[in-house]
């Protein structure tokens, strides 16, 4: 029902601010989260910049990369010759509009070619319209993608293959070509894109990332309105990186993505590394209460986050009894019965240790993440 | 999309905790909500006492009030004579259920007449069975009503007239009978129910509470399940009676109802004294910004609460430019633009006042509350 | 991500389609939803005309106008030279892009000016340039306004006052100036804007409307993304413009228009002629079921739009009785409980006729619709 | 509120009928969706019967089964004494209730006993009083139970293992005790509940059923408010038990059990056997469109369904180029890109056929739903 008050002049200037994506700082960083993959109409994407930062804010993020196309081809086809600009006007007008706003846009652009190699993304440049001119001198994919990288590499940027899953460039799988080893071996790839939200996520491209040591990110890769490619009425999330930076700033994002601190979280799943899936998990766990009676004990664990927590009991703690699997949804409380290998006595120790596998965390390949925390008890 | 996280044994118990209903504290005083006429299957309802408590937990209440009919007649009937039981147990089943749960319950009943006098509530009550008892032995609506609230009293309860705009006994609007005079004059009417969920608001029931001094409540007279009887779905909220209270205690809320220290927030709409509207808004409202700048001012206000503040620019404020219809949507941002009887001049001064009628804030039949707020300027 | 070659192959396309107004048609007319004012980017705006599109397609609109400002001194203002294109860029980009998706996009724009006489909107224009250049031949309100709605009729172009009422140009309530009228005795004003987004309704607008014999209509004026223009999470609908067609079509929309068969849908009500207001509520509400017994006459009415219907048992019908005050929620059903003048007694007749004031539609300023409809009893 | 000739008079009847889960009919059978596990305040539940039929309504269910404890010391602690009724009083109540309510309830137990052998549920039976009484005869578990079972037996009951997954029962995993072997070679064992609300899903115990050609059935098991027990603020449906029935009707839905057309519908995962999955998918998901042109080829799949499908390109289909992996959203469309072999030539053929794992659709533990289809190209 509605208000009765029917006969009034209202005006609404609805000011949304709803952040759907909540992800908790862990012991020793904060934990920024951040788009890496994004396109406007300045190249084949229909939206323009400015909206991007919108659409930012409305998903709760810290950061997102702009990453047009910066080759001659897109350029010229960019809206058939509509724009008075070079190669970075959309970082530009993102950037002066995110300012007032607390986003932090960064300067980026995909490098576009046939595989191999693939498309590459370049982050923290100074100069698209360098990099393309660059990379628009040479036909050849190879040789293109190579020029592209090493000028971006001159400006100082952060380099991704980007979707090696995509299914138009590897229709049965992503491949490791010679000439990704080459790019490796010259220093031009920090990255993988383990996560896009066309092809969604590939554990093969995962595990290449574990095994070379490369820093892992996400991104929507975004085209058209947010709101049409997530399907947020659904209950869907963005998909995004997470970056365990030192401050949030730009410095604090490229420093953490140099050093690999990164987890991707996306449909509900996240993956990344021991090293930070462990905090993260202490960050996003809490031991609510805890009740030691004669007849149980029970202890309610609150879930502060927008990721569900889905958990099966480690083998290694068969004496003691707590429920199998569980399910501790976002922003919630989950109550756990634990019992006595004599069950029903009471517990006298001074804490229980449980040990889970995280169905839903991920530390490689189809790997999940082994996780134990303890409660004391009074 | 949702998680690829298929092969999965998952257990969920879904600890739901919505609590819909925020107001906050005003100055003096707590700001408890409650619903002040509830039903179960101990009359006529069809829900079971510990279900009340439960609704009331996910609509965010402080209290509610059981006022099952306690007369014979409905006892008897009464799921056809399965209780072994005296016409108290639901509350004591409620009681018990909600004592560790952080929500009070209120002892109270309805004695059910013919109109007039038509239906009253009393509420900390000590014994519905004796009170029944009473009722019971008069056959006349009047003699009868008179018989168990006289017995009520005895108890010590607070008493409402429900209901006087229901179709089904006023189909033409609520008459206040000479039987109405007489149970005022003995001392046995404490307040009105002056919205109810059958049949809305009466602004006639209102205006009779300002004119006679009389508390103000509102009850959602609910007999099924909460869910099927608030259109939760499409955003409505359970309407509640705010009392505002020393303390959080049964004692507390006696003491603020025997004060007229209450409000009713029904439809998005909030009834009450002038006195308690002010401070309510007051504490709903918060300037969160305010920018000054050769151009223009901007101030920014947030409500806190789940009550939108529709406000309509009063008369006198002609010298400031603002604007002049604004909703302020529940948990919203606004900002309002303000500009000098000089367009486009700095404000100089070190404050502005604001002057608004509150079209969805009622001190009285169709009066809407007047309301002035002053904004320090740097 | 994409190639060149394929610049529209999308894989993971998440078609989200929800049509947020739902209105049916009315006897012998569709009724067809739409928004007589938007901005982009083109002008003041902060959205790609694409985005106009794709959000009125979210919103379940038919048709929307693109009204970017036309005068030079927007123009040129508009991202600082960044466009090769003359007035009607925004235009036919969005119109390029809707062809495929079913949606009709008018060619408009704003003839932007100070009071008075203020701001004008044209549809149905040929070449927003035109009209700009001859707007900018003078620098004095009101013949600039002349001159660009002289041109604007020129091309055949439907003609609107916006917001009157925008506190800005009218701080302390709208003002019907000398150029009103001499526009109005010129034949340059056919519509008028009685809902704006930015300011609300003004029911001395609509009454303006109503006595002049003018076509209401409503528009966002939306310059940001609608998502933070509409509070969607708190369940609010985009306003929009009401008209009832012989055909979905644009000339079926200026048809309607030029025949004042509009109403305007805004915040939970609809103001417009009683002439199309009774058939829109036939269409509205339906009788689900009727259930005459011995002990009473019940019937569920059906609402099957978007826009909750808000009844108050009209005068002359005391001598039957039913709920005074009810509201059918958007998409829901209510049950009415209907008694006879002898309270209990079985209804005979064939029919039964009920009569109510409809609280949120509005036939002039503060007045309600009177509506009565009939129930066939078997 | 209501008198006692008038009490079931309602004047403001919040109708909410928001039916959740949504699965279509398949070939040559009706899918029903149920609950075959519930408790309610006449055991140690906390809700009352009509309570249980509300919640089914609201979520979509077409049946449910009362499962309240048989046994003499459940009854006896049900609430105290405060029922003066016999064990089937439970049934009864909802029974009444759901008639007129187009909702099918069955008569059904828990025989509950330590394991092994745990708990079983009986459904279609005529009376848990003698039951029960058979049960209470024996202090032995295995006894008890075979009495128990045998009685129903007798009556004509279908019965099940519940969740031999609980933790409480089952800390380390689930156990096939000889004790089971015993009761299933005395034909006293008909299906396995592998999935419960508090355990979640067991894919042991499914493989059991898949092993031993049992029939499959899911159950919330819910003693307390649905509300409290699905998470649907978050999304969550109700899990449950899909009946391919020839008929809506009790011997509809039992014919259904006792041929083994049952699958398991719970947490987005679909649990069943190959013959009825396959036609349950192409009943969920739809061609909607085929676009062939020089270029490409494009399809829109529809799911009509609140069920997601994740769907994984099978290998033996590399000649085809396909999004490898996609997420087909419930009531969604998806847009699948097609290309030949030679990218970029024009399909010929008059039909494809695509081939997929489905990674949330098992036909044993472990084992995802092989699926194929095709579709005709003109």
């Amino acid at each position: 029902m509605l208000s009765v008050l029917a006969a009034l002049s209202l005006a609404a200037e609805a000011q949304v601010m709803t952040h759907r994506l909540v992800v908790p700082d862990i012991e020793g960083y904060l934990t920024l989260k951040g788009d890496m993959h994004t396109h406007t109409v300045f190249s084949d994407g229909n939206v323009w910049p400015t909206t991007r930062v919108d659409e930012a804010i409305l998903d709760g993020l810290d950061f997102f990369v702009i990453t047009d196309h910066l080759d001659g081809r897109h350029q010229k086809l960019a809206n058939k010759g509509l724009f008075n600009c070079d190669r970075d006007e959309s970082y530009r007008l993102a950037a002066a509009y995110a300012k007032s706003r607390n986003m932090i846009v960064i300067h980026g652009g995909e490098i576009t070619r046939g595989m191999p190699p693939g498309h590459f993304n370049v982050s923290f440049v100074e100069s698209d319209t360098r990099i393309g001119e660059e990379e628009d001198k040479y036909e050849d994919h190879f040789q293109g993608m190579v020029a592209g990288l090493k000028e971006a590499r001159n400006q100082g940027a952060f380099t991704v293959w980007n979707h090696p899953h995509w299914s138009r460039q590897a229709p049965n799988g992503p491949v490791w070509y010679d000439e990704h080893t080459k790019i490796l071996d010259m220093g031009l790839m920090d990255g993988l894109e383990i996560f896009n939200q066309f092809d969604g996520f590939s554990k093969e491209v995962f595990h290449w990332a574990m095994e070379k040591n490369l820093t892992i990110v996400s991104g929507t890769d975004a085209h058209k309105l947010m709101e049409l490619w997530i399907d947020y009425g659904n209950g869907e999330l963005r998909p995004c990186t997470l970056v365990f930076a030192k401050e949030k700033s730009e410095a604090g994002i490229r420093e953490a993505l140099d050093n690999h601190r990164t987890a991707v979280l996306a449909q509900h799943n996240v993956y990344g590394r021991e090293e930070f899936l462990k905090p993260l998990l202490d960050a996003i766990l809490q031991v609510k209460s805890v009740k030691n009676t004669d007849k149980k004990l029970t202890m309610v664990l609150h879930n502060c986050s927008c990721v569900p927590v889905i958990l099966h009991k480690a083998e290694g703690f068969e004496d003691l009894g707590y429920t199998r699997d569980i399910v501790i949804g976002a922003d919630s409380d989950y109550t756990i019965d634990v019992t006595n290998a004599e069950y029903g006595t009471k517990f006298t120790r001074k804490s229980i240790t449980f040990g889970y596998e995280v169905r839903n965390f991920f530390t490689d390949a189809d790997v999940n993440l082994k996780y134990t925390f303890t409660a004391a008890l009074k």
